[in-house]
């Protein structure tokens, strides 16, 4: 599924990160100009993975809306639930205060993802 | 920062899952219509969860790029960098379609989240 590794007849260059290299999972390093700080790309190498698993859990959440959105369109029911949606953004300020994110962030981003969210629940009412 | 939760003058209303029912992370139960479908119950059970994760992992990446745009603005490095988005953006399309995520969202979704991150790294600069 994916290519071997390539042969190492060559010193290999000092780790920056584990050595994960091949895949779409790996570190963003090709490209990297070699003058980056290493302290730049360590941070990188990390923000690379928190984005991998923002990515499958975005999936999974997606997988969950999307049920949802099939039962709302059998049972009738409204797409957009601002009452839910209310509470929603009220329990993930108060996370994002615990976890030091900026609760206005938060609100944000639950928004973003809420907006694409009810998109595909219009989808799902239509073709029903 | 925060008004206080609102004071639990009434009985509360009784658990519909595993009774995780305090904190931050507890479902979000409460307002929720008896007559809403159990399965419905269940699988906002579940995006809350995941919404919990994705918050404190947002959280987590802010971190870095906090570091980061410290980093930048000591080492007098521009706050954008249109090269590492461009590779950043191909991977997490990439993830998103082996993840079965819509990639346009996925780069929707990073580029909501860069120009929040820009914007930190302008205050940072600023600020230095």
């Amino acid at each position: 599924m994916h290519p071997d590794p390539p042969a190492r007849t060559t010193p290999a260059p000092p780790p920056v990160d584990a050595g994960w290299g091949v895949g779409p999972c790996a570190p963003i390093l090709s490209g990297v100009t070699s003058d980056a700080p290493p302290e730049l790309l360590r941070l990188r190498s990390s923000i690379d993975n928190i984005d991998a698993a923002l990515v499958h859990l975005l999936a999974e959440r997606f997988k969950c809306t999307q049920q949802v959105g099939v039962l709302k369109a059998t049972q009738g029911l409204p797409p957009a639930d601002p009452a839910r949606e209310e509470r929603q953004i009220e329990r993930l300020r108060d996370l994002a205060l615990t976890a030091g994110l900026d609760p206005v962030f938060a609100e944000k981003f639950l928004n973003f993802v809420i907006a694409e969210v009810i998109h595909h629940h219009q989808r799902i009412a239509e073709d029903a």
